[in-house]
């Protein structure tokens, strides 16, 4: 890592545009704009096809600079899975209206549609979907620099749907004999295990549908 | 791979044993061996853990000859994980008697038993439970050695699974609504993503209860 930086920070930028904005905030925007053309690459080319060498080009950036920024592979890979978290897409409203209706009957449908468009979104971008299969396989062995994010995500999901889950209970509209924490606990382990499946046979299975079997079964939705 | 041939099939063996025995039965046993002794490693020394090494070390042969019969670390560990699927653990006798009964729902129950007693017996053999994770996440990308095992093993799991639900559904008792493809679909991919989330954390999510859970949604099981 001994060779110049051939573009990160030139010295026009550090005496310029980083003084005025800080060098913080500049920083930060190139470590995004980094992230952002990583997601788009790996997003179309997969694990394999996707490369440092592609991604510095698009940012403009030797692969010395962007290493700079995310000191392997891994880093920069984890940092596309992050930013796919940060960007939940949101069902269609018009759906919602129609099939959700109000009430607690409403909410737990809303809750079951997110999830579904989530699942429809992925088909959409399968090169991240494969990065995540990759990714989170190989972080399960000690050591690896993403195993404290799988570790945090899965946490943070499990609580968010044991809130969602425990709240539709409060509201009359999770089963009988569901518990919130196992049941939040299977949301997240289906939905990566059909992904898992789908990956290696895209005809053989629905995610959508795999998710929206599970979640009528936990849940009274409205009925129609 | 010039190296000489350190150890595997010994100038005595060709003239003595093998002859006697085919060449072809000779080499399968070896073969065997070698599986066994690397399930053994892998299961508890994990992916990272486990080396090539100590496996030929264990079965008496040089590095090079283990090559001949397994020519990547890859193919050895699909063959470790083959093994495992050949080895299905049963089910208690005495819980099958006290929770199965007879009948219908007896063998509603059965089939539920079978399952969580292999969920159990995997909490046993985490090495093996984490080579598999490594492994199908690896898989996933083109040209992986493991890519063919793993798309067999999700058809034929899922065949089974279909099998047993559609009998299950003409015996009466698949819950209503409950569609026999996608629900064989995803008690596999349940199974993964627990076992996932188990590798990350084992005391945040309990296996054996994910997939009993599931299965009582989908089941009509004997009420106790």
């Amino acid at each position: 890592m001994s060779a110049p930086d051939g573009g990160a920070v030139r010295p026009a930028d550090v005496a310029g545009t980083a003084r005025r904005r800080g060098p913080y905030a500049k920083s930060a925007e190139r470590r995004r704009a980094i992230v952002d053309a990583a997601f788009d690459v790996f997003a179309s080319r997969g694990y394999r096809g996707g490369s440092f060498r592609e991604v510095a080009e698009r940012v403009g950036m030797s692969q010395t600079s962007l290493l700079h920024y995310f000191p392997s592979k891994e880093d920069l890979l984890v940092a596309v899975l992050a930013r796919r978290d940060d960007v939940e897409p949101e069902p269609d409203p018009d759906e919602v209206r129609c099939r959700a209706g109000e009430g607690a009957r409403g909410r737990a449908a809303r809750f079951a549609l997110s999830i579904e468009a989530q699942a429809e979104a992925n088909v959409g971008i399968p090169g991240v979907i494969e990065l995540y299969a990759v990714l989170s396989g190989e972080a399960v062995t000690a050591d690896h620099p993403g195993r404290e994010y799988f570790v945090e995500r899965f946490e943070n999901l499990r609580r968010d749907y044991v809130e969602e889950l425990t709240a539709l209970r409060e509201l009359g509209v999770l089963r009988d004999g569901v518990d919130p924490v196992r049941a939040a606990a299977s949301i997240v382990a289906l939905w990566d295990g059909i992904q898992l499946q789908w990956l290696f046979d895209r005809d053989a299975v629905d995610m959508a549908a795999a998710l929206r079997d599970y979640l009528s079964l936990i849940l009274r939705l409205p009925e129609h």
